[in-house]
Order: structure tokens, then sequence, then C-alpha cells
């Protein structure tokens, strides 16, 4: 049986797909019977040379010429953005062909109104490679998390970030050549902000919390710190222990009916499965009643990883029944503070001298509630000191802080990671 | 609706499986619409005291009061064994029932004919919990790499052993200690050795080979060794350059048709991912073209997660269609031989001079070969040098430890482990 696609988009990701059905259609043909081949592809300009392209695939610049192709089984969309791309999918599903889709920003955004209509329709809306596409974690969690209950998740979803920091820890780079790095090797864009200022990471975040708890958030109701003012002192202070900064986003069930979501640079410590989450890679670990901690690993950049997402959903909606979301808890959540949380402080100051009567009068106020501690020569032969922090309420936390920064040893000095 | 359970088997699993599915199962009727309750549990004696036990299922010590029973819709085999389970299992297949075990033993030994049987009768054979129950591997395994090709596995699969290698290495408690606690914790059985001679990792070793490569083989085909010889020393050795000494299991495709399957201790050095895998946890890694390198992490022993992988697989089957084995590769694999493995050579030494002098003796041979080494001081007042080798051929190795052996400084003082 052939199963005829309409593609939307043939850049990086569109063209990896072809790359990727032209190795596995025999093999796919040969254990399921399905031969699967992209009919017409919507592209921007007609003109472009694409050496090597198919030329049985019809390119197009009206997507009617995919939408009201009877003969087109399934659609795929590549194409990226929230403007056009929403009304395509939603015409593609009115009509009943199946939707593919590696579009993050708008699953993020819109994803709520397309499941609905999916479901409607009762055909599937797949979106696999809209997060961590080289780790199948939407399948996962919605296929093998349906009979456990799920507390909290955790993770790096952005190559271009981890790279970046990886870089600055482990090869002393720069911010500023990390970054360069990164855009040389296709990582980062032109425009790294949405990167750099966790927004990718925050839409991944939004994505998931929506599939496990039924959480509806958007970018502007979250809690997001960017790497950008990591400094390359606190990537060496946070060594001191073993530590690497990571950019991470969290959710966590904190009450019967509240979710916390976070993205910001976390201190990851030796011990954790993250720990050797390292360059462009990804890692989601999840936390759950019947398995406890489970950790999924794989690459988090690139057009093979991203179009491999594509393909396996293509096979998983041409051989599934119309099963689309699955909302996890019986409600919907609601957006919460994290309750309690462990911290990394670095306080630096400009001579030995400072830093040790710092701690002498730091001991006080922090009795009880600092578990480890290290001290660290800086890069201005000031020292730092670093201290790792019980977890303690958001609350309890402000107070200390209050306490610690009136003093005058420790003014402007003092760089608080989460951990 | 309501589906009805037929279950072998009410031990640590059965048991947590009852416990799984009252906690549960008013999410998944929810969710599904389906009601699943166990109606029938054989048992090997009625008359022991099963506190807490729904008075709603009926105990049977007959079989056929499950596999005769036409109100019962899906087996469930958790007996374990390959005796009676086999004649259990084959029966429900052959009256169209589907079937999920936990029995890895059986599904090693005899999955193939199962399989087989079951791909003729159209009804599903689901497996998950018989290989690292807390990592949903073989779902996985058959839903998202099959529009991939994988190049080789490899991973922790034994939780009893990592348990003890991780207390020895971490805690410095001997092999008995470890073993003691393990037994104590209910990671080990009172008899180990299919644990500790790596029989159990090897098993699951072939359900992956089978499933991935379609590769039968046989526990006596396998190079096996197990964590029984492992020393103190030898730890505290590969410690030197930040290794790890895990029981791994690795299975490789060295040529077209030719898979090389191993389990044995090998070293982990600490960029791996593999190097946070500690106590009863397992780990799977997998090497794919379109992916490159992913993992799969999560609890490796206990009754909750071997449960929930049950329960997943139930559900599994109970909403999905007649699909079932997974075979990756056109055509199936032979056995073959590693091509190429990278060593670590721990030499032994009574006095620091004569491990000096060793060194001196062995720069002409190993010129070229080695990439990293380290001294260290024995237990007994001694030293030790650790080698790390390339990547060689076996017959290299050989030949190069023929060589070696010959020294008088090097006699019976050598340890080998691949990394």
């Amino acid at each position: 049986m052939t199963i005829k696609i309409g593609l939307f988009g043939l850049g990086t990701v569109g063209s990896g797909l072809l790359t990727l059905l032209a190795e596995q259609n025999n093999k796919i043909k040969a254990s399921t019977g399905l031969d699967f081949t992209v009919k017409t592809a919507l592209v921007s300009t007609l003109t472009k040379d694409r050496p090597g392209l198919d030329p049985a695939i019809q390119l197009t610049t009206d997507p009617n010429d995919i939408l009201n192709d009877p003969e087109i089984d399934l659609v795929v969309e590549v194409a990226g953005g929230t403007g056009s791309a929403k009304g395509w999918i939603k015409s593609a599903l009115s009509s009943k062909k199946p939707v593919i889709t590696a579009n993050k920003d708008l699953i993020a955004t819109a994803g709520q109104e397309l499941i609905e209509l999916a479901n409607k329709a009762q055909v599937p809306l797949l979106y696999e490679a809209a997060v961590a596409g080289g780790i199948p974690i939407i399948t996962t969690l919605q296929n093998y998390y349906r009979t456990d209950t799920i507390r909290s998740l955790a993770g790096i979803v952005n190559g271009t970030t981890n790279y970046m920091l990886t870089q600055m820890a482990q090869n002393g780079l720069s911010y500023e050549k990390a970054l360069k790095q990164a855009q040389e090797l296709g990582f980062a864009e032109a425009d790294p902000t949405n990167d750099v200022a966790g927004y990718d990471a925050a839409y991944k975040a939004i994505i998931l919390a929506r599939l496990v708890f039924g959480l509806e958030s958007t970018l502007d109701e979250l809690a997001i710190t960017g790497i950008q003012e990591i400094t390359d002192d606190d990537i060496a202070a946070v060594k001191v222990l073993g530590g690497q900064l990571k950019l991470l986003f969290t959710i966590n069930q904190v009450g019967e009916d509240s979710i916390a979501l976070s993205v910001s640079p976390q201190v990851i410590l030796p011990d954790s499965p993250l720990s050797q989450v390292h360059n462009e890679n990804n890692a989601i670990v999840v936390n759950s009643d019947n398995l406890g901690q489970t950790m999924y690993y794989g690459p988090g950049a690139g057009a093979r990883p991203t179009a491999q997402a594509v393909l396996a959903d293509i096979l998983l909606a041409a051989t599934a029944t119309k099963e689309s979301h699955q909302v996890f808890s019986s409600e919907n959540m609601r957006l919460a503070e994290p309750n309690v949380q462990a911290y990394c402080w670095i306080l630096n100051s400009k001579t030995h001298e400072s830093i040790e009567s710092a701690v002498h009068e730091l001991d006080d106020e922090l009795n009880g509630y600092i578990v480890r501690q290290g001290s660290h020569e800086n890069s201005n032969n000031g020292s730092q000191l670093v201290l790792y922090t019980k977890e303690i309420t958001t609350a309890n936390h402000d107070r200390l802080l209050k306490e610690l920064t009136q003093k005058r040893t420790l003014n402007k000095e003092f760089v608080i990671y989460p951990c």
C-alpha cells in the first residue's frame, strides 16, 4: 500500500526527511507493507536550485495543491512559524488527514486548539520532533507512563546552550567564543536570542507540561532565565565541588492541582545522571510513582535526528489507530511556584582575607542551612566561596539573602543558582 | 468495557501488579474507557495467608481454570521458569488470548517459537518486563527505531551486580560484604549465581539481539564473564584514571550479517553516559544511523518497576492492533567475534621498583598502542600500573600479551578488562 505525503517545507529538516525515506523505505516496506512517498512539497520559491531532489516530487508554492489533493494521505509540516503553518494544519485535520509536525513554537502556543481539533476529527496529530527530536519522549510519555503517575520532569532540551556551557566549562572558551563556535557548527542561529534567553527550552517545557499535567501556560507566565549572564568565574566556581552549570527546565507538581515550571541555569552535581550530558546532547529525567527516576538521553540538534522523529511519527500515524493526545491527570493543572529548592551561592571577594571574614560572618545566619562548601581563587586574584544550601522555601531563601547582603563584604558580589 | 485478566503467579511481581492496578485503574478508565480486573490467579498453594487480597479474585491451582475460561480476555504470566510457563503461554496464544510475560529466561530460550505462534495467531505477545523493567526499551526499539538502523547496543541490565560493584567502588565494601548487602535488600537471591556469573544479563542481551538483529543465540554460544573474579585492587586500580568497573553487555554488528555479543566486566570511563549508572539502576545505550548515541536509564530491580512494565504492556495489548514482534534487519544475523576493542591492563607488582622497570621494558612493544596510563599503590604495599590501549584487534591483543607475559616481572600479575 502506498502512502502519499504532502510536505510543507523543504529546508534542513524537510530535506533530511527525504534522505531518511530513501534510506529506510525498503526496510519499512518489508516489515509493514507500507510504501511512503512524498507526492508534493510546498516551497517558498520554485526557482531555487535543488541538486539531487527526486524529480517525481511536485514542488509548489500554493498550499492548496496539498490541502485540496484527495490523493494525499498524510501531511508533514516542517516549515515552522506560528503564522501560515497553523492554518495548514487546521485545514489538513479538518479534511481528516493525519498531521505530523516539528513545529515547537506552534505546538507550545496553539497546541491545545490543534489537539482538540485532531481529537474531534479522530485523526492523529503527532509532534515528537518538536521536543528533543533525538529522544522519543512524547511517544514514551504517552504510552509507557499512562499506567504510572508522574510527579516531576527536568532536563536539558536546548542543544545550543548546552554546547556553549560545555565548551566554556571543559575548554575554557569565553561566552562569545562558545557562541561563535556554536554558530559555525550550525547549532546556533545568527540571532541566538531564542536559545540563549531560554525561550526555546521554555516552549519545549510548555509542551511537556501540557502533555503530562494538562497545564496550559504561556511564555510570559513563566520564570525564564537564560545563560547570557553566566561568567567565566561562575563556571570556575561551581567546578570547585565538581558541579557544572546547565540550562535546565523543571516541571514539578507542588500540590494537588499545582505545577511549578521554570527554565534557568542550574548547578548539576557529579552524581546526577544529567552530569554526563555534554555538548549538543539533550536529556530528560522523569520522576514517577512506579518507576522512580528514569532518564532519556539523545542528540539535541541536527537535521537527521529531527527527521528521524518525523519519520517515526509518520509510521506511527500510518499504523496506529486514531489515538492522539493523552492527558495524564484527570483534571488540568494550574501554574505554581516551586515549594522548596536547593541553591548554590557563589560569593566573590577581591582578596583572600575578605572571603575568610565573610565565612565567619556567615556562620551564625547559615547555621544548619549549608550542606557543602569550598573555596577557589578566581580570575582576578580574588577568592570565591561556594556554598550549597539544603532544600529551603523561597521565603526562607529571601530572608537569608536579605540578612546576608546587608553585610558590607558581600555587597554586589553574590551569584545564585538553583541546584 | 471490562477486560478480564488471568494471572499466572502471585509472587512479588504478581502482587505488585494488583497494587498498581488498584492505584491506576480509575485514571486508566477515565482516559481509555477500559476497566481492567484480575478474574483468576494461579497460585502454587491455596492455603497460604494473603492479607489484603481482593476477595473477588478467584485463586486456583489448576491452569485450565484460566486457559479454558472464555471470559478471560488476556493472560499475564509472572510465574517464571521455562517449564510449565511455556505450555500456558502456548495454550493461551492458541486460543487467541494476548499474553504479557515478565519471563526473561523463557523469552531468551524459547522466544522465537512463541513469537511465531503469536504472529500466526495474530495476538500480541508482549515482554517489556523481561528486559530492564524500569526502562521501556522493548517498546521503544519496536516503535521508534523501526525507521532507523541500529549498529550496536550496550548497557547495564543486571541491578544486583551493578549494586555490588557500586558499593565496592564507592564504599570500599568487599565482594562478600557487597553480596550480603544486596541479598539483605532483596536485590540478590540466596544463590546469586545467575546474577554474578552474568547469565541474567546474557539472557537479556539474547532477547535484545533477537529483537533488533534477528539473532538466535544460546547461553553456551556466548562469551560470558561474571564479576566473581574482580578484586579490591582491580577496583582501586581502574579508579586511578577515573574509571569504574561495570558488568556490561555489548551487541555489535561487525559485518553485513554478523553480530558480536558478550557479557563481561568492563571499565567505564568518566565521560561515558554510563558512568553515572550506580547501584541497582540499569541503562542501555543504542547507536544508530539516524540518532547517533541515545541512552535509556531507569531502575533495574524491584517489584514496582517490573509490575509497571507488565501493566503498560497490558494496556498496550488491549488498545493496540495485532502488532507483535519486529525484526529490524531484513535477514537474520549470525553470531560473530568483536572486531576491535580497547582494553584496560592492570599490572600488579610487589614493589615500586619492579613496576618502574616493567614500564621501561614495555615501552618498545607498546609504542603506539597505549593512550593513557597511570600508577597507583595497591593494598599490599606494592604498585599497580594501569594502561589503556587503543582499539585493537583480538589477534593484535593476543600477540602483545604473549610478548609481555614472557617477561619475568609481569608473570601472573596481569589483569585485563575491555573498556
